[in-house]
């Protein structure tokens, strides 16, 4: 049997980790998702940034293949989607799901922002005003602009099945399941008003949360709920 | 001959256009700057997301290779890095040279958002406020904190030449040039002081600007000086 991949992520939040989890899951392929194991966070930043790592990441999540450190969500994708068959074989199909993907992670990182506009390092109470600002530019033009742009995507590819790269499934739709879990629990009535207008990306949600690997997982104590210490995070009055 | 490549992204500024600037100008390779040709602009706008387009992209740069349209800047590099012998061979390599770029992407962003924090379709005018209060917490957490990491990254390759990654020259190389160049320019003050502190990423930086192809470009009418349209802008209140 093949070693597990190692994933290395905190523990209690999807945050970007759950863009890798949802790839093994719906590839059905072993992983231990290290920090939550006993003892496992030490081990997760010896990991990350210890003395003796060569390939050091910035920040979680990496993934463990092997001696093998792989940091970077979409990098991790990148490297799932050849090995397991959830991206094209040819090259240029390859890059496109790449390409869809870093459009993903900006999206994610301006949904960050809408809570942290001023720091990291800050709590939200206290950069509450400017994230009431951020918020408002982005349900009312960053959502919009961002899904229109993945509905093209979807409404554009001519492979059937309704997906976002060719007639299977690929880890782009995964991610753009996540993307739009992810926003509908940030923002819901945002999204409540808006997903008539996006019909291809809401069945694309639908069918990859009924894949059978994909729905045994998010049925499973595997799947963190949403909650206040993610990426999406559900503050009421940054919704309107 | 080969066809030259195009490259879209908008004229009259660096921006992300730069990192991609930088590897084909490296490597040599035949290009044309479509928006600064005469009616360039409205090719660039169709290219983008045009009706006939099946693989839009959300924002530009974006390389037009034949028939293939490739966006994304990390995404760009990844496909110049592997035909043009700027990345290693191997796929662990390759994969490492993208974590990295993905990196340095994450920190452009960051400097992008020290003069918009709010929203990208205001003028810095109008968030002038919210932009101190992030440029600062740029200056003393977020630009320490990427350059020890690039820092250590350099230092711990065991390759010589003081490369970021193996015994030869990336586009990682070429992207980290950028960085510093354009670190330097929008925070002067910050940057003199923090210069000391990171030997080998200065070192490098240097070592990039003396490369006969780059040393031309950067000489050239096609290096578009710095500005205020840019990611790194000179503002002279967000630097201490």
């Amino acid at each position: 049997m093949m070693t597990p991949y190692q994933l290395l992520y905190w523990d209690g939040l999807q945050g970007r980790g759950e863009f890798v989890r949802l790839a093994l899951e719906e590839a059905g392929v072993p992983y231990v998702d290290v920090a939550r194991l006993k003892g496992g966070m030490p081990k997760l930043t010896a990991a990350l940034d210890g003395e003796q790592v060569e390939h050091p990441s910035f920040a979680p999540p990496v993934l463990k293949v092997g001696d093998q450190l792989i940091g970077q969500t979409a990098n991790i994708l990148l490297f799932l989607g050849a090995k397991h068959g959830l991206a094209p074989r040819a090259q240029e199909g390859r890059l496109w799901c790449n390409q869809l993907q870093l459009t993903i992670a900006d999206i994610v990182a301006e949904a960050h922002d809408t809570h942290h506009p001023i720091s990291t390092n800050l709590y939200y109470e206290d950069q509450k005003k400017e994230a009431k600002a951020r918020a408002r530019d982005f349900r009312e033009q960053r959502i919009p602009k961002f899904l229109d742009y993945f509905e093209g995507v979807v409404q554009r590819n001519p492979g059937r099945g309704g997906y976002a790269v060719g007639s299977r499934l690929t880890y782009v739709d995964l991610s753009l399941f996540q993307l739009i879990e992810g926003l509908s629990y940030a923002f819901p009535k945002t999204m409540a008003r808006l997903a008539p207008s996006y019909p291809g990306l809401f069945a694309l949600r639908d069918k990859v949360a009924q894949r059978p690997n994909v729905a045994a997982y998010l049925r499973s104590k595997r799947r963190i709920p949403f909650n206040e210490s993610g990426i999406f995070r559900q503050y009421p009055e940054l919704d309107k």
